[in-house]
């Protein structure tokens, strides 16, 4: 019984002590070098795994997410149809709901506006708005939106969420369903995408959900880039519908070099790193997986592959 | 008995409403054009008078400030010697609070270096470090730096304090005088000035203070202009020993279109924006200072003129 560790993003030496720190007898195994017999792995912990890969391991049991949303997992065809987890853990969550309100803070104090204003020269004065007055609606209501929705509320946000089925959340007004998704836009005036990407989902941020918010919103992205119909995106910041956008995520990455995105100055891109999963605080949730598959078990935080997340 | 508004910054209609909901019968003078008979002028509403422009009133007893610095009026050596009352608002104070934390999170998640790749075209990832992994310190624990102090303790960061007297500050670590100085800078990743201009803090963030911080430090001035020595800041970007620089204040406003800041790619500038206060918020305090005033008592937020603030 041997756990394969393969990702190119995540940090492998970190990993290998953390988990050894909460297993010490566990057989760790990294992807491609030391496999060792492929015969031996029972457990794969993953992030975007080539395709094909996963099943040349005719012993594996289950499989593991690195990271928080599983669609790049599920879209894979040639995946084993194996019992699939996502990544829940404190520091990812945390990372996350620190990225959203950084970039809400960094809207709602126009330091976008006033970035583009110091590039000409101009001294532009704007009457900041207190928290209280600003309405920030986030578009999911799994555990990254909900914690995201909390820390902006906690914060003194106006909070407002949106998700498929009905949620409840202290101090954040609910909507549910596609027959309230345009109550819900048509006052939130800083958006935040942290939808799973689903068939339901993809293109969802397009120029008929833009024409539904207040003129002059912001949109932060830190769901998946197929979310986000890039070109209506420019076009809505062109004929003012957005007034900015905050983007970690993008259909391809790296952005490629031609993408219009770079040069837009009304957009942030940051490199995909709203969140990732600390080892440090990660490793026990993953052990407790293991244990769990070992024992013949579900490993929490199962994905369900026909809903999509 | 009358009051006079003296600003060209300030909001004068909703200042006129906000103070007339809270004592309708007050006598509400607008300089220059509004001024009446200047004997009835009895209290001093003010931002930047022009020098001289406040001894025109014979029977003014005190005057108050609509911003929480009173540096300017005390340097003024034509203001008549009457009681001065600094401005302390809880909508001042939260925004403040709300621009520090804003600034912070800019440099605490890298946006300020992902701007600088946008630019040029650079997909640089660069792993995001936990709130509770980055010290940030604040210059001044007077009324705006212990709530900045606090905002930043309750979001997570780890916090330390430097100030002139001794402070307690629940959860912040505080340091004092100018033996302590070192120390509390050492390890500050963020720093944060929010001291009174005084003969004492003119120039304190120079080359000799930055040395004293760990290499790659960031810098937010929120204090005033003449707290910084702006040579020194290029120099200490230019070398390395910070990295990035948020400045909210300037020895002269609006900043000059000559000035090197505007082009320095790791510098911030926003127009003096970090807060200001918002009369619906800040009236009951004015109004409360105008009946002690004409009750014959001093003002509450004394100013004290030998200490400078």
């Amino acid at each position: 019984m041997a756990l394969l560790f393969l990702s190119e993003a995540d940090p492998v030496d970190q990993w290998r002590e953390a988990l050894l720190a909460e297993m010490p007898d566990l057989d760790f195994r990294v992807w491609p070098d030391q496999i060792g017999n492929p015969l031996d792995i029972d457990v794969a912990l993953v992030w975007l795994p080539p395709p094909g890969e996963l099943s040349k391991f005719a012993n594996l049991k289950a499989i593991l997410s690195l990271g928080a949303g599983v669609d790049a997992l599920i879209e894979d065809c040639t995946l084993p149809n194996l019992p699939l987890a996502r990544m829940v853990d404190p520091s990812l969550t945390r990372m996350m709901a620190d990225y959203v309100l950084a970039a809400a803070l960094r809207h709602h104090r126009n330091l976008d506006f006033f970035e583009h204003e110091q590039r000409s020269g101009r001294w532009t004065f704007k009457f900041p708005k207190l928290v209280g007055d600003r309405t920030v609606g986030i578009l999911g209501l799994g555990v990254l939106g909900s914690a995201a929705a909390a820390c902006l509320r906690d914060f003194g946000f106006k909070v407002q969420g949106w998700s498929r089925s009905e949620k409840i959340l202290d101090g954040v007004a609910c909507f549910h369903g596609s027959t309230q998704l345009h109550s819900f836009l048509s006052n939130t005036e800083i958006l935040i995408c942290l939808l799973p990407l689903t068939q339901d989902t993809e293109g969802v941020l397009n120029t008929s959900l833009f024409a539904a918010l207040p003129s002059n919103a912001c949109l932060i992205n830190v769901g998946r880039g197929r979310h986000l119909v890039e070109g209506d995106l420019i076009e809505a910041l062109e004929n003012g519908q957005l007034a900015a956008a905050t983007l970690d995520v993008f259909e391809t990455e790296p952005l490629p070099k031609a993408s219009r995105l770079w040069n837009e100055p009304r957009v942030l891109v940051t490199p995909h790193v709203a969140s990732y999963c600390d080892p440090r605080s990660a490793a026990a949730g993953v052990v407790e997986n293991i244990r769990l598959v070992r024992a013949g078990r579900p490993p929490n935080h199962l994905a369900d592959r026909a809903r999509g997340y």
